[in-house]
């Protein structure tokens, strides 16, 4: 039996510890390309890079031959993956480990989740990995549960059109309380903005954020991963909200 | 009865025909204030500027005070807004017109539909326009509709979490044949990498891609705009697929 093709990607750019530790979690069970952004494309979202063309380069890691670095966005990664440097489309794509995680509005927000959409898009399977923390991250357990989980989908397959994001709390396997299946929660940002004078007296602004957790159920992928459970969220890129179309037909938009 | 408060944005940019059109035409139901990227941002998504303050500067048209151009993507300009500029939350969002449909997978890159789906996590009633060309844009019937449907959204409200993408096609009134309500469709790009050499004869790629129809009702948006019907479109930001989860959970997650 031919072992799987994997994709790696990553939103945090080709040198990031996390995506190392997926690309060598992965390739325990299947054939692994790395195709990473050349920089850290944090908050891109599913953003794709229009008029102008991408550098594709060779990135050596440890001395060896890693993969390939890519001028531009999680999602452009994927694109130029699948449109010219594989031979043939993957069993799998596999997006991360992120540093931070990436739950409720953050979903829509992640180069990270962008990166496995587009592999949905494509109709292959795809998971988007984030370990919960931006500091001293300990990746160990998360790039276990994320070969533990690729064996799954490969085995189990997902919907057309679907992906999963994972979320995985900085903590030594004996701490994890558990794996919740969620849904994309409520909490969200609450923003302010900060202004600041340049040297010349001119303002300038930093957006400045909290995530206010706004759940209260193990249903709910940040309340889950703050009481110390992987969480797993199925989601879809069809946004159709199917329940108000019949609402809106009867509007009479014609006038 | 105080006038509506109507923020209005797009992602051509503070100097784009679209933009204007649409300004002028809330103008006439509202209170309009003009808040856009300082640069053309197709293709943005949901990206949102990290790591980088922005600068907020007004812009002037026809030497009259138009708005303020943002120094990033149009999700950055809905939180500008809502953050630092507006004194009050608006009552209604508006977003385009956009040169350009976005009907499909574009739901998806576009950030004209970003910056209305920003707006939607605030719970701002959103509308994102988009005129179906690139060339010769008639933004005409595309300004009045978007007064027609404006003032429709401002009567009866959308649901918690829901906006509207609209595709007008580039024609006179009297040549649209409809208003079609419809689901974001399956229609999506078959794409390509074109290789180059540089100076040097390093090589680049350009990504070249063709929207392949996939759809053959009017309930589907590209299948409309390509009809000459106008096509509307409820999205929400909850991605998660709810049937699935129920499957995902017979999967022992756990090991």
């Amino acid at each position: 039996m031919r072992r799987p093709r994997i994709l790696v990607t990553n939103d945090d750019g080709i040198d990031a510890e996390g995506l190392e530790m997926l690309a060598k979690a992965m390739s325990k069970i299947g054939e692994v390309t790395v195709v990473a952004p050349n920089s850290p494309q944090s908050g891109m979202s599913h953003a794709m890079t229009l008029g102008q063309p991408l550098r594709i380069k060779k990135a050596y890691k440890h001395k060896k031959f890693f993969g390939y670095a890519v001028s531009g966005t999680p999602v452009d990664c994927v694109k130029a993956a699948l449109a010219q440097i594989l031979p043939e489309k993957p069993d799998l794509v596999v997006s991360g480990i992120n540093h931070g995680s990436n739950t409720a509005i953050n979903i829509l927000y992640s180069g990270t989740v962008a990166a496995a959409r587009e592999a949905a898009i494509a109709k292959i399977p795809a998971i988007a990995f984030s370990l919960t923390t931006y500091n001293n991250p300990d990746f160990r357990y998360a790039a276990k549960f994320a070969k533990q989980l690729a064996l799954k989908v490969l085995k189990h397959g997902l919907p057309v059109g679907t992906l999963l994001t994972v979320n995985i709390p900085n903590l030594p396997e004996e701490k994890i309380k558990g794996v919740a299946v969620t849904h994309q929660g409520k909490s969200k940002w609450h923003e302010t903005m900060i202004e600041r004078a340049d040297a010349y007296g001119e303002p300038y602004y930093w957006l400045r954020g909290e995530l206010v957790l706004q759940d209260d159920s193990l249903e709910d992928d940040e309340f889950a991963i703050r009481n110390d459970y992987v969480s797993v969220t199925p989601i879809s890129f069809d946004q159709t909200n199917y329940a108000f179309l019949e609402t809106m037909r009867t509007w009479n938009l014609k006038k």
